[in-house]
């Protein structure tokens, strides 16, 4: 303990996802009080047609791309 | 808030998706009193081989189908 | 299945969580192609201090309450 | 009821996924009181860039097997 | 990995939740070629408000208790 | 998106659980490329007895605290 799961859309590389991993890590040894080798960390990628918000998939709503340019 | 997680079998249209989400968004922000853009959807889609009820994989119990036409 | 997991702030009365479960599950039903017996509804509640959005616990944002007056 | 759902790495085959669902199906139903038929299990696969302990991505890690032949 | 989570209502024992846990974990082993210390397993429990079958809450459905007498 | 869950032992502080947010947003926002206003955090807390590793509660491993302190 303690498992992080990581919900997002498709589309980070995996030099992106070993950064993230690093440093949440870390941090959450820090902060939380653990060892950083009792943090798991997981993530579930979705595609744009399984997410939604307000009422509207982001398959139809942002298109393809992911990231601040231009969507969620 | 809320975020509500949809675990299925594969094999639904993003126009069921669409549909669904519009309809439980909006009963979501009717019933459980929320605004529409707090609410997040999410598809997790299932193989057959992933999902199992009574001690059998779905693959085994129903091939390859979903719906009501003779499976969950 | 499906299985319908609704994350949200405590708060809501039985009533509500009842007529809400109703809904979904017939609209599961009608678009998702599935009978009703097959649908299942789980609410993981959460206290305020367990969800930020933003970078700050919603307990710091919002205080106590919940819903649309004044809060997610 | 209950849902049990199982995070692992991809790789294992239908049988060991039917061989492990009847086990745990008997073994709830044995200890914690319920029918056979209330058990759902689910198995939710993971890529190894998805998945990290102790601060590293397993694909980075283990490269790319599973089980106990040199890797989690 | 693998990380186990087990959905159920409230009421089992620690002795019924361990018991549970020996054996799941033995056969995880087994079955899914992991080591048992690799194994972790987590218990959610549930109100019985906070489930619903075929557009029921269990609390409406089953009163408070829970197991095979008379109840998912 | 993202949403990023924090399932670990009950203790930490409301101070700990914030700091903990404020950090993985700003890394989230840096590192996955998304806006900060776009990242959820829920914390999902155990007892002791709902967590196990290695065929063993640990409630019967590690008695009643959390932390480093001679538990995970």
């Amino acid at each position: 303990m303690p498992i992080i799961t990581v919900k997002m859309a498709k589309g980070r590389t995996m030099e992106q996802k070993q950064q993230f991993v690093e440093t949440i890590t870390k941090e959450a040894a820090r902060i939380l009080n653990v060892k950083e080798e009792w943090v798991t960390v997981l993530f579930d990628e979705y595609d744009r047609e399984n997410w939604a918000s307000n009422g509207q998939l982001h398959s139809l709503k942002f298109g393809e791309g992911f990231g601040k340019n231009g969507a969620e």
